[in-house]
């Protein structure tokens, strides 16, 4: 192992965009990141803790010595602020809310008093909002002579008496208006407005859905109390996606950037799940060893049965996993599309379960086995694909996250229900 | 089934959003869209095209009479015009174009030359140029006299006197700016430029690693020819994340909005696939059906192996799917990733081979058979995790989609190896 260059890694850094500087330093070893930070942390730029992934985040932040986190806090944006000391422990959390301004401590308060992941947390308190009969001259005059308000913005939101959000203009459009038209003659009205309490997923499918630049975030009154902005949700989609798709392959975290034993406890509780459900199938094949003894075929082929019913269960159970996420599905569709699950298992069953049957016959040259793999196999291709779609919608409505559960429940059923249907209907046969 | 009532459909969405509109054309059935579109097109706002879902745009606008597509097409911005006519035949194609007007006609033959995919397809070319040396009065006077150039924009660009992108300003700080400053005053330099040969993924890293809002599109001479904005990338982005999810589960398209027939035929692809699989495992378990007969409980236990294998390596190859799409392993990280993965394997397997063999101890009172699980588990899982990370890495080098292919090769790896080392290890101590 060549040994650290603290010197020439700084260096390498120094020069570097904030996000590239976050990248770079995730992929030191945890010895090696604490090093850098407690020495060289001002060749970092504040925002590069705005970067980190937050698998790692919390370990980093707590390397930076304290003093250098209030610093680097004190000039974050407000959102990444608050989105970075949600990570904290209480105590440590009031320790270094006591060290900001007065003015920026109650802002980051006010937002952490919103549930994680929520608009109230996640939103800009720093926003334009403007009335209808300001005219394009006198809002360019008060922008220009007003130090508060955003720096840089996209949209200026246009409020009614009461600060209810009823339109929006692009701030390109006022400059290209004449200065005296008033906002009312350019708005666009078709505002999509964000609930303080949507979370991520809404507020991410908000956003596709009617592809916005930026949107004003409510109160349950109805009023403006905040922006997001598309650049935010592009990141939180972006997770939100990550996140699905790593639970569906049985990871609880993305251990990309963990330690090798890290890892492998936090993926050993879904080994161990599985191993519960392995056994189940187990005990289901034990019942029928006096059967498999008399024709030991039947042991060679019945993980064939299992595995295509998991396959074709994972197939649907994949879809209605991401239209739960996207708001796809509903209670108006629901039921059609049970039965259109159960006709591409029936369909896909029937073709699977003549080749197979052919295939078991020369084999073996056994009548008895061709039979039984072919109605197994048939009735397993249905019932798969019925539970692919009826196990997300149930684990969904239990409050359960459907990414996360489905796929472990999903593979007991198949598992169970492939060995009990293909060992029962071979031991049916025999017997006649 | 209820008849379709077209006149209270109609009334239903012609006050809808054009998104909305779209997802409600998509959940009717192909007689029904076809139906609407053939008689009531013109309740519909004419970019709800641009919002419909790729699988089923196609046979959306074919639906559409040709006279009313062109008058669509007229009105949509470049961009979203470019995405739907990239989907037709060349003979279609000539057709429409022909009836469109000069110039727009020749800026959308100019973006067909570029690949499917890629930024010079998929930028727009309607953006906002300027010189260093312009003061932002007499930008705004420019903005407010000229007719040229997009109605709403978000970022101003600034290029050199050879058209090359050096920076921008965002238009709510030139509102923001006096009238007396110069844009090289106020300019941000920190610019990230998309190349017009790059592809959705990389444009989506650069968008998401730099939180970037808008970005200029050069060609080969570095020279500005567009521009792209996040509103787009989170699309591309959203269903770049969706198609990988997909394919990981075992689906080649999104088939939520296709009937029965359809999904059945393009999931069987997949189980045809697996069944070979399946049946490559089941010709291992047939080279020991002696052993198997004579200790049945071997055929009980065996499917245990196989599984354990091949959740472990799935987890590990969901992790770097995903690391390949977003670029994080490189040839400096590969070779210690392999460590760390055979390290997981190896930790993960002790514990699962502990546990396991302690069942097969009790359950079947043997001890060959509790030794002989237990070292099947313990290789099983590190050989999984490792063909977990070198699986995907080296698909990708074959330059096949590693989400697509990955899944396959390594249920056949994990299978036959799990089968074929408790086999063979039982027959050995049975021997002995």
């Amino acid at each position: 192992m060549k040994k650290f260059n603290k010197k020439a890694y700084i260096q390498s850094i120094k020069s570097l965009h904030s996000a590239d500087q976050a990248d770079s330093l995730e992929s030191l070893t945890t010895e090696n990141q604490a090093s850098v930070l407690k020495t060289h942390i001002k060749y970092f730029h504040p925002d590069f803790i705005a970067y980190l992934i937050e698998e790692t985040r919390d370990d980093i932040l707590h390397m930076i010595p304290n003093k250098q986190l209030v610093n680097l806090i004190r000039y974050l944006d407000l959102d990444d602020a608050v989105e970075i000391l949600g990570d904290f422990e209480t105590v440590e959390l009031v320790n270094i809310l006591s060290k900001l301004g007065t003015q920026k401590r109650e802002r980051i308060e006010e937002s952490l008093r919103y549930p994680e992941n929520s608009a109230g947390r996640l939103m800009n308190r720093d926003y334009l909002a403007m009335q209808l009969n300001i005219t394009v001259g006198d809002l360019i005059d008060q922008l220009r002579t007003s130090r508060s308000g955003p720096r840089d913005f996209y949209n200026i939101f246009i409020v009614d008496d009461l600060n209810r959000p009823i339109g929006y203009v692009p701030s390109g459009r006022v400059l290209r208006s004449k200065t005296t038209k008033k906002l009312k003659d350019i708005i666009y009205k078709d505002i999509h407005v964000i609930n303080s309490e949507d979370n991520i997923e809404d507020i991410a499918y908000t956003f596709r859905q009617y592809g916005l630049v930026s949107a004003p975030v409510v109160n349950p009154d109805n009023k403006m109390i905040g922006i997001m902005a598309v650049d935010d949700v592009v990141e939180i989609d972006h997770e939100e996606s990550e996140d699905d798709m790593r639970k569906l392959g049985g990871l609880f975290v993305n251990d990309f950037y963990k330690g090798a034993l890290t890892s492998a406890t936090s993926r050993f509780i879904w080994l161990g799940l599985n191993l519960l459900t392995a056994i189940l199938a187990s005990l289901v094949i034990d019942i029928y060893s006096d059967q498999l003894q008399q024709m030991i075929a039947i042991a060679v082929l019945m993980p064939i049965v299992a595995s295509m019913g998991g396959n074709a269960g994972t197939q649907a159970m994949t879809i209605y996993v991401r239209a739960i996420a996207t708001k796809d599905i509903n209670k108006s569709n629901y039921s059609k599309l049970i039965i259109k699950e159960f006709l591409i298992g029936t369909i896909n069953g029937l073709a699977l379960c003549l080749i197979m049957g052919l295939i078991a016959y020369f084999w073996f040259e056994s009548m008895i086995l061709a039979i039984a793999i072919s109605i197994a196999i048939l009735i397993n291709l249905g019932f798969a694909c019925l539970v692919g779609i009826i196990i997300p919608v149930t684990i969904n409505k239990l409050r359960i996250d459907p990414a996360l559960a489905s796929g472990i429940v999903l593979t007991t059923f198949t598992d169970v229900f492939g060995f009990l249907s293909f060992l029962s209907i071979a031991t049916f046969i025999l017997q006649l």
